[in-house]
């Protein structure tokens, strides 16, 4: 059967003001009604109803997802008590599904990108998942076709394509190709050439395998990591898990899937993703998102513009946001803090937000 | 005697959103620890003690100036009805005080320039007085010696001195002349011939003379006001004033002190403003008065800044204001709604105020 495991663990610090340490990114409503892990989880609707999904993130978000996701069992939320990036995530998230069905193929994704429409993903995935039913210990991944040099996301190489011709999907028509290799985020040159060659693709983060192969690979490894792992999975349920759980997970060294598992793994797959995809990486993906006015201007918020252009406006709508002679920046109200910034300088949020951290001003963070 | 009259009926939209109908520019703390009109009270000081001081503002504003100044007695506080302009303003408050004093030396202010020292302010209101008391049909003014060639005030030229010398102050020397005529605000080259001209001051709306003169000069120009105006000042202490006051002061013409009488006056004086004086008369008088850090920052908030220059940033001490990327801003936050301007548009922030009130959005004016 197909499972969902959502990562949940992002900080967000790029949405400060709105995000907080207990407010990331995918608990916010950044594009529509919804928030981002409440779209991750309608997305999946039918193809993976509630009890097969498993939600991996910190264990002080546990409270506001399940506010967010009263349809989701208790059994789908697991708290990790500290970040060690995604293997261990992903880890933690097999072992539980092997516990429920030990055939089960598990489809891994974060919980914090905008992924449209929502029916070729999930013929997408279907998709993806009968490419491992046909081959057990296949790894398949979903690559976006690069639009810019980006130099913030990883690559997928791909060679061949597999045998047996595109995949038909009602929506669309796409192609699953061997992967030739992974590459970390380039420099600027380096994704210029990633662009130009026409073969490498953005890495999605969105994973399809079968729980136990990737279990297995783990084993291989990062046999320590594994072990603690399953210490945690035995205690699930237990009086003294969470204790168990702390105890244990903190002891992991923290390594993503992709140096753990995925660079040395043999039968890769990526399937040229047949849907419009956005990681929402920043304010300015909103603009983009939600488009703007005459003005170029993308405004959520009771908001009084004069002279004003190129400019995201948000706040609640109990707090009029006035602007005048004011171009490309971006203004964001909350309760109790507010961001004036120039969008070509919105990479420093981060450092603002550090600098936050530094004077000690925990209740912005 | 001499008594004060601060005229108190200014609604400042320049300074939105701070300032609003309830809170205009003469109640807030713009500058230092203490309100506007806080200020011009303690000008005062030993000079003209509170018993002595009028001040003539909006019914509206009562309750509020009477928190901010609760060592006036209540007669000291004349709330109009509506706006009729200075000169029915004045002349109330020159009723008020012949009644008390009938030979009182009224001196005449606004309610929100900054002056200081106050020492030199006090001395130079007392030469005044003495300049009044030689010569009991005088009208005395203050004129401002122009820095640049400012559109934004009246100028008033000067004549040959006044017989008898220089002015001598404990704190300053200065002179009195003879005023050669009033000029309204001009256009930028009619300005700048007045700065180079040197005998043209900025009208800095500080007048002294005898409540009895100003009173004649009312009757023989504006005879239609001064009978609207006796009557409100003949039902001041009955059950009846505020009804008379509505009734009467409504169904004047506003006009302003100069055009009424100054223009027609005969033996006008100016006197060179002794002390430093600004008329506060946008957020840029801010910076101007309260200074600006290394990187020409004037901030009065709780404020976190990356590259960022020339930025006025001000809000209460429970907000935090983040400015990155930001040159020659104002960013001013209040509870309900906040400003994010362009330092060379703020001339437009009236119109802002405009704009709201024609979209019928009370809560903020």
């Amino acid at each position: 059967m197909l499972h969902a495991v959502i990562m949940a663990g992002g900080s967000g610090t790029r949405f400060w003001p709105e995000s907080r340490g207990t407010r990331p990114k995918q608990l916010l409503k950044l594009v529509g009604e919804r928030s981002m892990i409440q779209s991750t989880v309608d997305r999946l609707a039918d193809l993976v109803p509630p009890e097969r999904v498993v939600i991996v993130t910190g264990a002080g978000l546990l409270d506001e997802i399940w506010n967010q996701l009263p349809q989701l069992p208790s059994e789908s939320l697991i708290g990790e008590p500290c970040r060690r990036d995604t293997a261990p995530c992903i880890g933690l998230a097999a072992l539980e599904i092997v516990a429920r069905d030990p055939q089960g193929i598990m489809a891994v994704m974060p919980s914090d990108h905008v992924i449209e429409p929502a029916g070729a993903f999930r013929e997408a995935i279907a998709a993806a998942a009968k490419l491992v039913e046909q081959a057990p210990q296949r790894i398949v991944t979903f690559g976006i076709r690069p639009t810019y040099a980006a130099e913030s996301f990883g690559y997928i190489e791909r060679g061949e394509a597999l045998p047996g011709g595109p995949l038909k999907l009602t929506s669309a028509t796409t192609t699953a190709y061997h992967v030739r290799q992974f590459r970390e985020k380039p420099k600027a040159d380096v994704a210029r050439q990633y662009l130009e060659a026409g073969t490498f693709y953005w890495n999605s983060g969105i994973f399809v395998w079968k729980a136990s192969t990737i279990l297995a690979a783990l084993e291989e490894r990062q046999p320590e990591m594994i072990a603690h792992l399953k210490t945690i999975a035995a205690a699930r349920g237990s009086s003294n898990y969470a204790a168990v759980f702390a105890r244990e997970f903190v002891a992991i060294k923290g390594i993503s899937i992709d140096y753990a598992v995925m660079e040395h793994a043999r039968d890769v797959v990526v399937v040229e993703a047949p849907f419009a995809w956005d990681d929402v990486g920043s304010w300015q993906a909103i603009a983009r998102l939600e488009g703007a006015d005459a003005e170029g201007n993308t405004v959520s918020a009771r908001h009084l513009g004069l002279r004003t252009a190129g400019t995201i406006v948000r706040g609640p709508d109990d707090h009029l946001i006035v602007t005048l002679g004011v171009t490309d920046c971006i203004v964001v109200h909350t309760p109790d803090a507010t961001l004036v910034a120039n969008k070509h300088d919105e990479e420093a949020i981060r450092e603002l937000v550090k600098l936050m951290a530094e004077r000690g001003w925990q209740e912005y963070l």
